[in-house]
C-alpha cells in the first residue's frame, strides 16, 4: 500500500518547519475553551487567528461564520478545474477545559516541546491535526509547481466540538450551498501507533446529559432526619449504578435497539492489529480492562456502543465530615453511540429511564447538553483509498485500518452535505486528548503534512467529481 | 409530671437576661469549626473564653485540657455535702462548618436576633445548650441562699464532637479520677416541640467513614477508552446504591448482628406522641417519608440504624461537560447506631463490604475517620425522673418520652465512668442543627436556664450519692 514519496513536498517541509511551529505555538497559546463561558473571548480570538492565517497561507477566501455559540472559520481555495472534485476539510479550533493544578507538568496554554514532542492543550485535538493542513497545501503547491490546489479545496473549522457541537448542525444547513463537497476530510482522529500507520473508518456518537436530583430544601441532619426521608445523593448513586447490568452491557431499555453489528470481516481486520493488552492499558493510564462481555477491548472502544459517568457531586467533599443529608446532588453522563443508533432516540431512552428511577421526594432535571451522530466510511471507497496511499507515500509503510471511539459531527456533514466521509489524523493513543500534558509527535505531525500535501493531486488523480 | 414553678429563679433569671445573651452572643462569634484545620485557633480561643466565664460564674476551677487534636474545658464546683451526689454536665464547644454561601440569611458566626429567635451557627448545637447551665446554677444559689451548688457540680465541654470526637475517649480515660460521678447530663440534645417538653432516654451511635477510589493515573477520554476500563466513579456509586436493599434496610451483611430491639412499650409510647408526618417533613424540609420497611418514621430516626451517604464526588463537577473517565472519586458515608452496634464491628463490617465491591482495577482507601457508641437509659432511673420534674416545673406542663436520633460520646462516658447517662436538651426540630440559619428559640433557652436551677436540689433531695 506504500507509494514513493516526493522530495520536493519533503524538501519543501523542511524548509517551513520551524516557522509552522512558530505559528502553532502562537496559536495553542489562545485558550479556546468552548466549554467555558468566561473563555469566549479567546474562542473569538483563536477563529480570528486561523481565518488571518489562512488568508495567509493563499486561501483567497477565508472567513468567521458566526453561530450562536462559538464562531466557526470557513476557507476556501478553488482548484479551477471545472473536473476537479470538491475536498471539504473538517477540524476544531475549540479546546478541552485544562488546568495546570489538574496535574499538567507545565502550563496547558504555554506550549513547549519537550524531547521531539510538542506539550499543550489542543496540540493533538486539534489545532495540531487541523494546522498541518496549511503546510500541506503549500507542499502541494511547491512540489506541483501549481498556483491552485489540484482539489476544490474548502475548510471548515469549527469552535463548538468540546461542548458537543451544539450548533454545527444549524450551521452547516445555513450554508450548505457554499459547503457542496464530493467528500469530506475529518482531521479530528488518530492511527494506530507511532509504528503503524492507520486510516479510521468510523467515528462513534455521543449523547451527553446532566441529571440534577434535589432533595430537602437545604443540607439537613443526618441523626435527625437520616434513614426517614430521601437522600438525593443516594439517588444520583443509583442512577449510575443502574446504568450497567452484570454483564457490564447498558441496561437502559431500548438502549441496543437497531444497532448496526459488527461482520465478522471487520472483527477480524480488529483481530489482524498488533493489539498488546499490557501497552494499552499503560496508554489508557489504567490497571485492568472491564467492558461489555463477549467483546474485544478494540470492538469495546470502537464499535459498541457505552455509558460513562464523566462527573457525580453532592453533598460535603471538603476535608473531614459533615453529617448531612445533602439538598441536592448531579450526576454527568456520556453515551458513546454505533451506526444505528439515533442521539434523540437515544435521548428519549435516557429520559424514560432515569425518570423511572427516581422515587417520590425527590425532584430531577435532566438535561441533554449535546449529541453527534455516528457515522461509518464503506472500506472500498475511492477517495478513501487515496487517503490509504497518500499516508503510505508518507510513512513508507502499508496503511491498516482502525475505528474511532471518539466522536465528532462528522455526520451531520455527511446528513446536510451527502457526502461520504473520510478520516485523516496522526494522533497516537499517548496523545492525551481531554487529559493533563496533551502533546503531539513532531515527527508524526509532520507525516500529516506530507500526507496532506499528497492527498490532492491523487484524490484530483483518480477521483472525478460526480456530474 | 409538673411541679410548681419557683418565682425567686424567674426573678433572678429575669434580672441577668441581657448580659447573659450578650455573653452567648460574644460566645458565638468565634467559629469554632473543629472539622477544618483552618479553624483550629478559634476553637482554643473558644475553649479558653468559656473556661475565663465559667470562673467568672464561680466554679472554683475551670481548666482547658489538652487532646492531641482541640481542647476540652473542665469545670468543677462541689457541693461541701459528704452525701450529695455528683453530676457531671456534658456538652461541646465546636461547631460545624458553616458558610453564608450555603443559604444563611445573615453570617452564621454573627448572631443576630429575629423574632424571639437567636440565628448563629452553634446557638442550639451546642454553645446555646451548655451555656444555659451558668446562668441555672446562678438561679440556683440566688433562689436557696446556697453559696455552693446542691450537688458536686462537673462540666466536661469538648471541642471534637462535631468531628466524631476521636480524642474523648482518651481524655475521659486520662481523667477517669476527676471525672467520677455518680450521673452524667448530656446537655446536647432536643425536646419534642416548642409545645410538648420531653426527655431523651436514648442516643443512636455513629461510625463514620471514606472511601476513596483510584482507577487511571489521570483523566482519560471517555471516547478513546471509555467503556473498556472500569470507570471509579460508577464503582463509587455502585458502593452508595449497594448500602439499601428493595426494602431500605442496610444490606452490609452483619450490620443488624445482636441489636436491641424496641420493646412494645416503646413503640407504644413513641405512637403516643403528637407526630404528625406532614409538619415532621416540613421541619426536615422533605417532600416524602423513605425509610426500612416495617417501621414508622420515629423509629426509623430514634431506633433503627441506617447507612447514608453524606458527600460524594467525582470526575468533572463545573459547567459543560467534559468527556473522561475520571481518575478518582470519593464518598463519604455515616452510619447511625442502635444499642447492641459497636462501632469497631460495624466499621469492620463496612471495610469488608466496601472491599468486597470493588473491581479488579480500582485502588481503594477506606478511612473511618470517627466513631461513637450508641447509649440508652432505663426509664426508671430516679436521676432521670430528676430531670423529668425540673422540667415540668420550668414548663409548667407534664414531660414525655422520646429518643434522640443524632449522636454524642455519651456511652464513653457510660463506660469509663461506670455512670447513667440522662439526657436534657430544649433544642427544637426546626432549630436546623448542622443546617444553614441554625437558631435557638429564646423562650426555649430560658426555660433551660430554669429546669437547670431547679435540677440540683431535686437531685440531691431525691437521690444520695452511692456509697
Amino acid at each position: 500500500m506504500s507509494q514513493t514519496p516526493d522530495s520536493a513536498v519533503r524538501t519543501y517541509i523542511q524548509q517551513h518547519r520551524a516557522a509552522f511551529l512558530d505559528d502553532l505555538t502562537e496559536w495553542l497559546r489562545i485558550p479556546s475553551v468552548s466549554a467555558q463561558p468566561d473563555h469566549a473571548d479567546d474562542v473569538r480570538r483563536s477563529a480570528d487567528w486561523l481565518a488571518a492565517k489562512l488568508r495567509e497561507t493563499g486561501f483567497p477566501t477565508a472567513e468567521i461564520w458566526p453561530t450562536a455559540g462559538a464562531p466557526a472559520v470557513y476557507a476556501e481555495w478553488p482548484s479551477g478545474d471545472p473536473d476537479a472534485p470538491t475536498v471539504l476539510v473538517y477540524g476544531h479550533h475549540d479546546v478541552q477545559p485544562a488546568a495546570r493544578e489538574d496535574g499538567w507538568n507545565s502550563e496547558p496554554f504555554e506550549p513547549v516541546v519537550r524531547g521531539n514532542r510538542l506539550y499543550a492543550r489542543g496540540a493533538a485535538d486539534d489545532k495540531g491535526q487541523v494546522f498541518f493542513h496549511t503546510l500541506g497545501v503549500r507542499a502541494h503547491l511547491a512540489a506541483t509547481g501549481r498556483t491552485a490546489p489540484a482539489v476544490n479545496l474548502k475548510l471548515l473549522i469549527e469552535g463548538e466540538e468540546e461542548s458537543g457541537s451544539p450548533h454545527f448542525r444549524t450551521l452547516v444547513e445555513e450554508h450548505a450551498d457554499r459547503l457542496t463537497a464530493d467528500a469530506v476530510i475529518v482531521s479530528d482522529t488518530g492511527m494506530w501507533s507511532e509504528d503503524t500507520p492507520t486510516v479510521c473508518t468510523g467515528m462513534r456518537g455521543l449523547a451527553e446529559c446532566e441529571i440534577r436530583l434535589y432533595g430537602p430544601d437545604q443540607d439537613i441532619h443526618s441523626g435527625s432526619f437520616g434513614g426517614a426521608v430521601p437522600n438525593p445523593a443516594t439517588v444520583a448513586a443509583r442512577l449510575v449504578a443502574a446504568l450497567h447490568d452484570d454483564h457490564a452491557r447498558v441496561a437502559i431499555p431500548g438502549f441496543y435497539d437497531g444497532i448496526v453489528e459488527l461482520t465478522d470481516r471487520e472483527r477480524a481486520l480488529f483481530a489482524e492489529l498488533p493489539f498488546d493488552e499490557e501497552s494499552w492499558l499503560r496508554t489508557a493510564k489504567s490497571y485492568a480492562t472491564h467492558g461489555e462481555a463477549g467483546h474485544t477491548t478494540l470492538e469495546r472502544i470502537w464499535a459498541r456502543p457505552t455509558a460513562e459517568v464523566n462527573g457525580i457531586g453532592g453533598g460535603y467533599q471538603g476535608p473531614g465530615s459533615k453529617t448531612i443529608i445533602p439538598s441536592s446532588a448531579m450526576v454527568k453522563l456520556s453515551f458513546r453511540l454505533v451506526a444505528g443508533q439515533e442521539p434523540d432516540r437515544i435521548s428519549k431512552a435516557v429520559r424514560a429511564w432515569a425518570e423511572s428511577l427516581v422515587p417520590a421526594g425527590i425532584r430531577s432535571e435532566i438535561a441533554f447538553t449535546g449529541s453527534t451522530r455516528p457515522c461509518l466510511t464503506p472500506l472500498d471507497h475511492p477517495a478513501l483509498q487515496s487517503v490509504v496511499r497518500a499516508m503510505g507515500r508518507a510513512f513508507e509503510q502499508p496503511v491498516r485500518y482502525t475505528r474511532e471511539g471518539g466522536s465528532g459531527p462528522a455526520a451531520d456533514l455527511q446528513d446536510v452535505l451527502g457526502a461520504p466521509v473520510l478520516f485523516l489524523g496522526i494522533s497516537v493513543p499517548s496523545d492525551g486528548w481531554h487529559a493533563p500534558d496533551e502533546k503531539v509527535e513532531l515527527d508524526l505531525l509532520f507525516k500529516g503534512v506530507e500526507t496532506s500535501a499528497y492527498l490532492w493531486g491523487d484524490l484530483a488523480g483518480t477521483w472525478r467529481r460526480a456530474r
